[in-house]
């Protein structure tokens, strides 16, 4: 059983009613909209005779059927007259999330000159000849694409170029809040694999790096193999190696919490696409002692039959013991339970099975492979994908520090030492004297974090 | 003979030097600057002792080359110690002109689940489920692309993808400042037709419009058909339409200055490439009497012998008269002489033959057909792209305007009537009581210019 989510704002609504002019009315209004598990944000009065009132109440809620059970049961009320009812989430994406502004003046004919003709030839002419000029005179010192086909976009699946806008949008405004990189959304109408390579390739003269995004594995795999052979500006695919530098971060601190050391710790890792992959890479760089990786069969090993090349390769590379059987086999013994597959695969009496303090993140989102709660019982550690629980693993602690590390050593590529050090950096905002079970990584509001990470990331790549 | 360029900002250069505290010294700095022909604009003193004082001494030049003279002037000069030179417009230029900014507030967990997950979640389905929804729900209603493959960049011909990106980032800092306008440059690294057709409809789902730029002839023909047949956005070749737009909103306050109907006139165009074909097109649906082709091997006429589609096409459809020669003879007799080839082919004795009141756009950049000053001695107007002369014909009269009234229709294509609307309100804002023979076409800073074009075009395309 999950969790049931709490409410959030991201489920906000605001709902304009019109209800008598007397002092319980206002009151009665607030215990019906928490008693339906609503919490009450905001209460706004827009307009009032002698007798009636019209309101604006704002609340969270838990999903969107839990806002629309709201709405249902406000209108059932027969003393209150329900007008409309808005979305904040839907008014704040109204229009798009970010903008294209400039930085240089335009207010007169001298500004134009310089920043338009007849000056801007020189510039022009200065990168033709020096074609490395541009990472100095151009938006290239500081401009990343976040490039999609739309194929795996958040848990949504397959919903295309044009809905993937929002979530390429987002991240190009949490790339400039966190880490003051310019990004811009490339979300590709084809989900053919040359076709995005080249696409790509021809679009890099503007980028000082690409971060793919929400591309379906294995797809994605080969398109970043691919162009990072042919291009000379990092390519980092946010799903695997952003994942990977959070897991690796927190499961230092978790370690660092019940006293294990990497190699003496076998770790079940559950899923095994891009982000999957890219975790158990990261974790044998850091010198994990053993790896069982599981997919929906079981537990990959060699001589495994498997038309899937990269399972085939997983079975062969990881699971030292070339353990076969199921996940409740698998976790039998092992000292870290990593999810990032499906709902609610990992039950309660699998983590009492496992080594002494039980590390459990459990990642499937927006439903984890065990309610926290339940985990909670049996695991000295636990951490998800979630806001609303401690120890949420969230790649904002990752991506912008390591493209403004990347951005400022005027990287040509990416390597594990770039993501093994990023993921220090981030174990280290959390202090020694701070981490404890339920704060193993640091706030992803907390300033000190990207910096951190942008500087670890220089001083490998430069 | 061209006219010499009047010194700009656009070569301005900053001077560090020391000279000895007397009052005597920066007086004859002053003079120096000004007899070597540059324009001196400040004069900053940035350190002082008893004897020496130091100075950053600022200046507009004609050209690099005058640049460099003005520098070399001061560095023979015993007085003056030379320090360091800069260049404002490399200075301007570095990181780039242009920047992405958030739009919504990222201060808290309630802003971070509105604007990304979980809350983003829903509003990528509301799109999933209604594509036309991205129209309102993300930035492409208000974003456009500027695409160049980097082949014809201003007039310093096929410079490449990297060396065209100040031009198409100044450019979206034009788009902003003058249309409010989202604009991002799309620079290509790759020069064949069908892969650009191909990336700019994968790149489509992201933009409410399409931007073509500094794309050779005859590519760039295929390549906006092609896309026009392809994409649901309008899309829109500016070194064509945005010419040909201003172009006829000059020779109409033109005509009505010299008192002539469109319907009487006859034109001679030079310059059969992109711009050209686009201005005839247009001159020709504004109703005008007829136009004489002319390129590099003289004018265009039916039944001639060239390899050259779009020239034969031009030759069969225009030239009522099958007039066949030279420019010299072509202009003979025409009212109206329109440049957009090479500099210095028009001699003030082919003005002198025209018809009655000659009108000359001597369009050429940086150096025009024939120098202004020499077709004035025989012209009643005349009008070049230079911003130190009277009448520019400056793309920016449109561009920014156009892309304004296409955003705000949520156009899905474009169309000579919304040319033809566009360059009558810039022909509109110059006002009749105020147009004459130096004041054809608005100012490049009027602020009444792009929304009444906007307004033009939202009209003639909702």
């Amino acid at each position: 059983m999950s969790t049931a989510r709490l409410p959030s704002a991201g489920f906000s609504i605001t709902v304009r009613l019109a209800l008598s002019a007397d002092p319980g009315a206002a009151g009665r209004l607030a215990t019906v909209v928490g008693q339906a598990g609503a919490i009450v944000t905001a209460l706004d009065v827009v307009g009032s005779d002698n007798k009636r009132m019209t309101v604006d109440l704002t609340c969270d809620t838990s999903d969107a059927a839990h806002a629309e059970q709201v709405t249902h049961i406000l209108e059932a009320m027969p003393d209150f007259d329900v007008k409309k009812v808005s979305d904040r989430t839907f008014l704040m994406h109204l229009g798009g999330k970010i903008e294209v502004n400039a930085k240089v003046p335009l207010r007169n004919r001298d500004d134009l000159s310089m920043a338009y003709t007849p000056g801007v030839a020189r510039v022009c002419m200065a990168i033709a000849e020096n074609p490395d000029d541009a990472r100095r005179l151009t938006i290239k010192r500081n401009t990343v694409a976040v490039v999609t086909d739309g194929s795996a976009v958040l848990g949504l699946g397959n919903i295309g170029p044009a809905a993937a806008m929002p979530v390429m949008e987002g991240k190009a405004a949490l790339f400039k809040k966190f880490g003051d990189v310019d990004a811009w959304p490339v979300c590709l109408d084809t989900q053919d694999t040359d076709e995005i390579v080249d696409i790509v390739a021809a679009l890099a003269p503007t980028y000082g790096g690409i971060n793919l995004e929400d591309i379906a594995a294995p797809r994605c795999f080969e398109i970043e193999a691919r162009l990072r052979e042919r291009l000379d500006i990092p390519v980092f695919h946010d799903d695997q190696h952003g994942t990977a530098i959070v897991v690796l971060a927190a499961l230092t601190n978790a370690l660092r919490v019940v006293g294990k050391d990497f190699k003496d710790v076998r770790a079940t890792v559950v899923g095994c696409g891009a982000a999957g992959t890219a975790i158990m890479r990261l974790l044998e760089k850091a010198g994990i002692g053993d790896i069982i990786p599981v997919d929906r069969d079981g537990a990959l090993h060699s001589g495994m039959e498997t038309e899937n090349e990269t399972w085939k390769w997983l079975g062969e590379h990881f699971n030292k013991t070339d353990f076969s059987g199921d996940l409740s086999g698998a976790v039998e013994g092992s000292d870290v339970f990593i999810g990032v597959s499906a709902p609610n695969i990992l039950k309660g009496s699998d983590v009492a099975k496992m080594a002494k303090d039980p590390i459990v993140f459990a990642l499937a989102n927006p439903d984890p492979e065990i309610s926290p709660t339940e985990a909670a019982r049996y695991a000295a550690i636990v951490a998800t994908g979630r806001s609303d629980q401690p120890n949420q693993i969230n790649n904002v602690l990752a991506f912008p520090g390591v493209f403004r590390g990347l951005l400022d050593a005027q990287a040509r590529g990416w390597n594990d030492d770039a993501a093994v050090a990023a993921a220090t950096a981030i174990a280290d905002c959390v202090g020694e004297d701070k981490v404890n079970a339920t704060y193993i990584v640091p706030s992803v509001f907390d300033p000190h974090v990207a910096p951190a990470v942008a500087a670890a990331v220089k001083r490998v790549m430069r």
